[in-house]
């Protein structure tokens, strides 16, 4: 991708494993988008080069999430540092993730949303969090991430619902919302009983005291709640922004507000979008 | 089943979903074993009725394990009472499972289990723990069950072994002790901060830190040692009898062994087999 003018075709695209979607753009105005559904696809799926194909029809392109070799930034780092790639079909620009040492963590286009937040939202300092299958709690300092801290929540729930016990108990439907509140609070209290809440919803279940919605609304109650007290040095007295897909954000909102936290809601997909246009903006700038 | 005379023919079957199995015996002697595997089947899969013909070829059953209808009885009790099934083409006999109001719970074949190793070991007081995939640890004393917990860390470590980021992290494969042991201490100390942990060896494994072994082995370190911390009501001071699948069993032989509580491994088809036959010697001599 060269610098181009204001209203160049460039694309803007996201690799995130499951769901890789780009958007197409005159300039910063968006003309059509294009998404590819890769569900239960693990890092490296796909190559990115042939999702870049079938995403891109040969634009220029600036891309976050993984698959394009561009080495993670260590933290403390300001997201949206921008890295040429030469492919054997052109030359594309991909923001790459971040990464600590310690304790080991690793994002891939959560880091551009979080550029693309900051963008919209200069000077905001607090903590950012973003839900999906993998979870990250961001704290935000001077547009700077000074740490982040990574949960498998989504993978774990997604694993869980399907599991035979669980699947039977219909953990995969419906949802409770006083049942995933009981859950939560268990959860923040005992943390370590999750393995005997899970087999106490399987066991109820099967001797028929379950509620439509309640397995599912448990699983989730039990496994935010665990992660919110491992998190709490993220959240406890700090304003958070959620960015996430609405499914995986909704459990937290509503854990949040019951903490009694400040939370801001960030549609995820104009962080993503808001990411990659800030970035173009700089190499179209200094171009 | 009719009581029978000590050489007469009959078969001894263990329903447990995933695995089910039968002894062909001669009175108390085996002549021959059969096993149906269906894995990753949840309670209710294929019928017991089918399961019982392809096993037992017509012959009088002592059946232990969910699908004949036989009302689990609740705790405190004596496991391997024995109740009178009419089917379409005979009549069986069944072991009911076990339930506990609160926290509820319920155990199957496992209630077998126990009442085989009660009938080798007369007189023994302490905790079984019964692992698989659904874990149960029950407090014996004067021969009966006095109250058990049960934790659904197999099942959960199944599923997680399979989600996208550990299954690319090989956390299916290998088995590093130092790691599995590291881990737990992590679990048992910060029992919360399981999501983290597994977002970790997602990380490493990407950032290429993770030696052979190790993904599994932490994976089982931390649902072990969070389960373990739960459970530390049951372990604490008492003598632990390990009644379970070798694989299953492993991590918590080596789990309590770190922690210092006195245990002793009993193998799984010859309890399972020990309860059954003890439970027809009953009505045999009863009839």
């Amino acid at each position: 991708m060269t610098a181009g003018s204001d209203s160049a075709a460039w694309c803007a695209v996201d690799l995130t494993p499951g769901r890789a979607r780009a958007w197409h753009l005159l300039g910063e105005t968006v003309t059509g988008t294009r998404q590819i559904e890769m569900p239960d696809e693990g890092p490296g799926g796909q190559s990115a080069v042939d999702l870049l194909r079938r995403l891109c029809d040969g634009m220029p392109a600036m891309v976050c999430g993984p698959g394009l070799g561009a080495a993670a930034v260590a933290v403390p780092a300001k997201p949206g540092m921008i890295v040429p790639v030469p492919l054997a079909d052109g030359l594309v620009h991909a923001l790459p993730g971040l990464r600590q040492d310690s304790p080991p963590a690793l994002m891939d286009a959560d880091a551009a949303r979080i550029a693309g937040f900051l963008a919209l939202n200069p000077r905001w300092d607090g903590v950012i969090c973003l839900p999906g299958q993998v979870t990250h709690w961001a704290q935000i300092s001077a547009d700077e991430v000074v740490s982040f801290q990574s949960f498998l929540t989504g993978e774990t729930a997604t694993a869980l619902a399907a599991a035979p016990s669980l699947r039977a108990a219909g953990a995969g439907e419906g949802w409770d919302n006083a049942a995933f509140g009981a859950a939560l609070e268990t959860a923040m209290s005992r943390p370590e009983r999750l393995a005997a809440g899970l087999a106490a919803i399987a066991a109820e279940a099967v001797l028929d005291r379950l509620g439509p919605g309640q397995a599912r609304a448990r699983l989730y109650g039990l496994l935010t709640g665990a992660e919110l007290t491992a998190a709490r040095p993220y959240w406890l007295g700090q304003q958070v922004a959620l960015i996430g897909p609405d499914a995986a954000a909704r459990p937290y909102a509503e854990a949040l507000q019951r903490q009694g936290v400040p939370t801001t809601l960030a549609d995820e997909a104009r962080m993503t979008l808001a990411g990659l246009v800030a970035a173009r903006r700089r190499i179209a700038g200094a171009g």
